[in-house]
């Protein structure tokens, strides 16, 4: 299970009333976090969640909104005395970056590993972290996040099977084990394939070919959606955003479950007054707002906890 | 005259509710902000004051609480098509945290000009701002805004005392003049003297032996007040900073008119239930709150508008 919380929903600048666009995604009792524009750090106390428990930072791209926030969260997690290491995520250029803020952020108490442009990364054991390179104004890189699922040991069905019982684990990793002459097969130990679960969060970028593919299969789809009303694809184009409909065509063609869209324009005063733009293209389309919280469940969650 | 608005009063990190210490000055329509925070320019939005009219940043030193505002806020005066340059000033090192800084905060459309630990500055002529060493755990200034006024030109008593017009701007300007063999002087053709404004601020420090002299005489000092309990002192000395009751003996020894006491540690949730400790020692005491919006008037502003 993976709950989320919406910590912003705002793109371009701080506006009273609506964060920077941030994700808090907490997985296994961890958090990463997704963006860090200035004031991030407040919403999530707001939150509730806790920064002591953030093992990985996901930076989309070095522009201000995404990134401000961060000098002022990493020294008040160093006030929390955290000693365990934070892993910085990010794309070309984060490291030069990372070395301007830890000039304002000094002597923290903990290590920073900053991967820079990375195509994936393992979280967990078993959540992969995946990147997909963007096209914004500058280098901007898309995540997902994909949890794989082992089937599960079917205690009576090896018995049925006569499995001797020395060789259950190694077919429990999906191995096949030869024993007193015999080949066994995984097949014979292990319950029905079970649905991992995928989310991904597309941050600021024009639509490309490769997107759709990328997000193929998600749970829910997180994109920004800087411009609600269709007439402002000019605009969307010249600052190289998504419109709403934009946003809606990638669900549609990455055949997602669910869309919702973040990082609105600070024009957009209701970003819900031009849902029905997305809906027309994408029925099952919303719009975030901050402190918004959802969890995605495994589908056979029920027979699972 | 001069406008204030607290744009934030609290120390150490930004919590819900409460912006970091900072200060807007608005004299003669332009602006003076002292300390940038995260979360300042949101702050800054709200007062309503506009962005555009910022001439001068005051930075007291360089601990986050006072800086982390400082990239975002340029970059959305950036934004504002700004082409007039700002003058940052601020303690030693501020030269070189603002490298940083400019890092974050690229291309900007104005020229930023640094004053590294100037002992005084002239702004529009006739307000002097001065600066005083702070003692607190990283070099930190003090501020003082000293606006002297002109005697006015008084006709009446320029025609009884036979003044030739001639020589009435050589007068004005407080020069003798020598006319026809006579001798003329200032006095001849002004009216009383005029009170200005002094207005002190007062950053993260202990007391020191000069800071009542510093602030002498000011219709307004505002301080640090990070402790409100007579009880924290170990804590202020510790972490070098001001209790209500210390900062009180500074306004009782440097005579001035009114303290309003800001930087309230994150643990104080009221800090109108201390001020009693501030009164004991100087009666004309408060706390400031986020937006509480002051003006300092002239004595004889009545007869000058």
């Amino acid at each position: 299970m993976l709950d989320l919380a919406f910590l912003g929903c705002g793109g371009s600048m701080p506006i009273p009333g609506r964060y920077l666009s941030s994700l808090l995604i907490r997985y296994e009792g961890r958090l990463i976090l997704i963006d860090c524009g200035e004031g991030t750090q407040v919403s999530m106390k707001q939150v509730g969640w806790g920064l002591r428990a953030i093992d990985v930072i996901l930076i989309s791209h070095l522009h201000g909104d995404h990134i401000y926030g961060l000098p002022g969260l990493l020294a008040t997690i160093r006030n929390s005395e955290r000693t365990e290491p934070i892993t910085i995520i990010g794309p070309k250029g984060i490291k030069r970056m990372m070395e301007s803020i830890l000039v304002l952020a000094p002597y923290l108490s903990y290590e920073i590993i900053i991967l820079e442009n990375p195509s994936e990364f393992t979280y967990l054991e078993n959540m992969k972290i995946k990147t997909e390179k963007l096209n914004h104004t500058a280098p901007c890189l898309g995540y997902s996040f994909n949890i794989e699922r082992n089937r599960k040991f079917d205690v009576v069905k090896a018995k049925e099977n006569k499995v001797p019982k020395k060789i259950w684990s190694v077919l429990q990793n999906e191995e096949e084990a030869l024993y007193d002459g015999v080949v066994y097969t995984p097949e014979q130990v292990l319950g029905k394939e079970r649905k991992g679960l995928k989310l991904s969060y597309i941050a600021d970028t024009r639509p490309t070919k490769t997107l759709p593919e990328f997000v193929k299969g998600s749970d829910l789809l997180i994109t920004e959606g800087t411009y609600g009303d269709d007439e402002d694809v000019e605009k969307a184009i010249r600052n190289k955003h998504l419109t709403f409909k934009e946003a809606a065509e990638i669900a549609v063609h990455g055949e997602v479950s669910e869309l919702l869209l973040t990082h609105f324009s600070p024009s957009i005063l209701e970003p819900e007054e031009y849902i029905e733009n997305a809906r027309v293209v994408f029925k099952n389309s919303s719009v975030a707002h901050d402190h918004l919280y959802r969890s995605l469940r495994f589908s056979d969650d029920s027979d699972d906890e």
